[in-house]
This record gives C-alpha cells, structure tokens and sequence, in this order.
C-alpha cells in the first residue's frame, strides 16, 4: 500500500487537489469550482467527495493525511479568517470540518506558506534551512522558513512581506495602507507602473492603446520582450522596487536563497537582470555574494497541491 | 555549590564581565580595558585570570559555561570577524581560545542577539517566543527571536536591522550603503538629524551653539525635555524612521513586542509619543493592537552582563 498525503489548494475561483506520495508525484487530481458552495458545509462534503473518488483511482494508498493552502489560512488555528476573496465571510474551520468529514488528519496555511514548503519538501530549498519564497501573482505573498521552520509569528500570520512599506505614503494599498512592496511588485503593480510611465513619458507604445482596465502584465512582458521602451522601464521600475524589499528581507533573516515564484517570473532576464543590479545597490555590501535570487523550482501548474501536499509532509514526517 | 555561568560582554572600550545564577542576580562582577591589550591571547589570558579571580570572590559556585557578547560576532563559528571597533584584525576565533584556557564550554554571539537573550531569560520577554529587540546606541543593532530561537540564519550574521534600507538614496552609513536605519534611528542618527533640521528651521535653539562634533543625542534629549522645537522635531523625525523600519519588520515575523534598549529610549515618551503614532500610519492596518513597542525590562547597567549570560544559560537549559 503507498503512502501518500492529499494536497488541497483553496482558491477564489478553483479549489485544485492531489494525491501526493513522498518523492512529490501527483497519482491523482481532483479539481471543484469554489464559487459554486455558498455554504461552507457543502464544499466540505464536495471536498470528502473527490479526495475518495481519487483514492479509488490512485488504486492501493494509504492517505496518511490533509494539507490545505488557503488565502487568509491560519496555521495554528486551522481557520481562513477574513478572506475577501472567499465567499465564505468570517472565520471558517475549514480544517476542523474536514478532518471530521474524512477522518484524517488536517494541517493548513496560507497559499505563499504553502508554496515555501513545497519549495523546501519537493523544490529548489531541499536542503536549505533558511530561505524566503515570494509569490508574485495579482499580489506579493510570501513564506519564509527559519532554522527549518515556517515562520508564523506570535499571530500565526507572520510574512506578509507584500505589505513591507517600501514607498512612505505610496500607492493606496488594498490592505489600506500605502506603499506597500506588492503595489509595485505584482502583476497589478505592474501594470500600475505602465500607467505612471505613459503619464511621465513621450515614447510611442502599443501600451497607449489599451484600455488601463484590459492591461495585463503578460501584456506588458510581450512588449518589453519586443524592446519597447515604456515596457522595458517598467520592468526596471518593478525591479528597483522588488530588489529593495528583498534587500530588507535578507538582512532580516539572511536566508540562503530567495526564490520568486509566478506569472511575473515568466518574464525571465527582463526581470532578473534588473533585480540583480537593483540589489547590489540596495543591500548592505557584507551579504553581497551570501544569497541568492533565484526562480522557484517548482512547476507553475503543480505548485499550489505540491505546496499543500508539503505541508501534510512535513508536519508527518 | 551554586551553579552559574559567566557572562562576558566584550566592548571597544570596556570588556566587562560577571558571574550570574539562573535567576539573573549577579554573584560577582570585573572588568578589563580592552584596548590594553594588542595581543588576543594576552587577552584571553587576562580574562582567565579575572573569571578565576570571581570565582574565589563569589565563593562555592560552579561555573557551568561561559557566554559572549561581542562585536560581529559568529554564533556558529564563535568568532569574531572583521570588528571595525576592536583592536584585533581579521578573525579572531576567540570561543575556542577562552574554552582552551579556561577549561569550560563558551558560546558567542553578537552584542545585539545577546541582550534578545537577556530579555528572554532574564527580563521583559520571558514566555514570549516571537519577539525582536532594538538597541540604539551609536549604531541600531537587533536580535530577532522566532519560535522560542535566536534568528542567526545561512551565514549566522542575520538580524542586521540596523542596515534596513529606509530611504533609499539616503543618509551615508559606516557599512557602505545608504539611507540605512541606524543613519536615523540611533544616537549619531538623532544628531544627523538635528543638523539637517538646523539647515531647514529658522527657530532660535541653544543646539545651534555647538559644534556638531560635540553635539550629543543626551543635549538633544534635555533640550527637547525643555520644549526646543528643534529638538522636539528631531524626535519626531527620528521616530517617523524608526516607526517604518518597526512597521516593516513586524510584517516579517509577527513578534508579540518590539523591545527597545539603549540611550535613546530614556528620552521615554518624547520617543515613544510620536513613535505609536507613526507605527499606526505605516503598519499594514491588520496588525494593529496585535504587537507592542515596549523598553527593554532589563536595567542599562547590567544588560551586556545579564545578555551574555542569558546565552549561556539557554544554551545550558
């Protein structure tokens, strides 16, 4: 009978899940629309539904237990609170309804906390005991693992590293603050930037024509793949920005490896290559050649269940 | 016979040193001037002979280990590196040579992660497993403590709050970088800042009748306790720094208190009046009332003592 753990990834639209044995290989997937259970109670029973449909497809496992990524997660408590991008309003045992629906073991966190495990158990962190993982999607989240633990603080929501105030008085900020590191450093921060350089600059750019609602960071990455000059300084404003709070993250915990996982990374040099200069110049010369930045090693498409699944692992293990 | 251990706080000036039982109280006490001594062995020697000297005044005790507290200090190495304010160059691997000499086990850390030591074993942080301590002296140092540990990270140099980049651009710092925190939230940082403010305001101040190589941070203090507008914007713009580089790093761990120490925090609430206020307007809105800003619960005198032992004790315990 194989061992294997089920990994859930809880997200706004999709809710994705695994079968996961130790070596980080998926023997089968499951998937639910989330938005279609108003109530709690029925995504939970959906929930107990295809973890044991893919138990029957995966053949002989024993499923040793649940790990849950979910936005807003808390791990101490096994509840989402608060999660604006959830139906579900308040504060949710989701952890605690489905280990009673399934009869095994739950443990979850939140989606970058996830990620950081399936960095450190299946990834590019095998091995390393101090690293930070930065999520950069429609938001900066983030996950940083000290002398091998995650780190969640006294609150359990430690490493929000997307709200680090990198610009006194920025951007408005959808935590309601201003200046936060994922305004600029994201998907949406991005495009945000495009909009600040078109009002600064006089080049002609095929950004101009696009509505500022319809323009997307992928949008922007082909254009500056393509040598446009807003596109291409854009990058580099992201950048510059980026490589500051990495900066501040490194002479926080002086991690061994920082890894940028999500959409943004895609863009590959566009982006790396003024990150590396932007951090040079940043960060206190001594740690210059003690990290490295590097792209997470975790396929985008399996990163949300390996994360999950991780996280199962390690409290197991 | 008493069980004790010996802490030694090694400083650019002063080497100071006593014998500390569990409970913190200090059973005999010496010192040395460090510059005395060119030579580290004749140091070492020196301090054998002054450990050796305590225990015959403190009568039966028995002396389980020995903790340091020093300048770049390497926990993992027990070495001192490169301490830009000692006498001996290079790297001095001093635990080992204070072990040979005196037969008990030493361990090492820098002066900052020592008094985070000191605050959990001995003072203000006992019971807290998330907390960050602060000292501002001539410089900002920290320690962080995550999960009931001391964060020394990959390279065993983290916890170098000091060199948060808060301005980016900014203020020339001693480690190579600018706009470093400790350039605006320290001692030096205070009068920096009185200096540009004497270049901005018009206002009559008796601050402008020193010369900025004597002008301390304690003038500042007393003439703001009198009411001088400068001096009272020089806190205000002191702890505007100071509150971003807090913000920022409570974001990272979620620490139950932020502890501050050192010359600075007996201004009292001419620092810390303006400091919650400014906290309040950087840090991400969600953690608000979920951590405290506090002075350390250690008196000044015998931190560097009590941090040392601290170190000891806990590695002991």
């Amino acid at each position: 009978m194989k061992e294997v753990v089920t990994g859930i990834d809880i997200g706004g639209t999709n809710t994705v899940m695994g079968l996961v044995d130790r070596d980080g290989n998926i023997l089968a997937e499951a998937s639910l629309l989330t938005t279609s259970y108003p109530e709690v109670q029925g995504f939970v029973d959906a929930i107990a539904g295809a973890v044991s449909d893919m138990r029957k497809k995966a053949g002989d496992v024993n499923i040793r237990g649940i790990g849950i990524g979910a936005p807003n997660g808390n791990y101490y408590k096994g509840t989402i609170e608060q999660a604006t991008n959830l139906v579900w309003r308040g504060i949710i045992p989701i952890a605690d309804m489905i280990e009673k629906k399934t009869s095994v073991k739950v443990v979850l966190t939140n989606d970058a906390n996830a990620a950081a495990m399936g960095e450190m158990i299946f990834g590019a962190a095998k091995g390393m005991k101090d690293f930070i993982v930065l999520t950069l999607g429609t938001g900066l989240g983030s996950g940083i693992v000290v002398n091998g633990q995650m780190v969640y603080g006294h609150t359990g929501f430690a490493g929000e590293l997307g709200h680090m105030v990198i610009v006194p008085g920025g951007r408005a900020c959808g935590c309601g603050s201003h200046g936060c590191l994922e305004t600029y450093a994201s998907a949406t921060g991005l495009v945000r930037t495009v909009l600040l350089l078109l009002s600064e600059m006089r080049e002609e750019t095929p950004l101009r024509k696009v509505s500022p609602a319809e323009l997307t960071s992928k949008m922007v990455a082909e254009a500056a793949a393509k040598g446009d000059p807003v596109a291409l300084k854009a990058f580099d404003y992201t950048a510059d920005k980026l490589a500051l709070g990495i900066a501040n993250s490194v002479i926080f915990s002086s991690p061994q490896a920082v890894f940028l996982f999500g959409g943004l990374v895609n863009a590959g040099e566009l982006l790396f290559k003024p990150l590396r200069e932007h951090i040079n110049k940043y960060v206190m010369p001594w740690y210059r050649g003690r990290f490295e930045v590097l792209p997470s090693g975790i396929k985008e498409h399996n990163a949300a269940v390996l994360g999950a699944a991780a996280l199962a692992w390690n409290e197991i293990l």
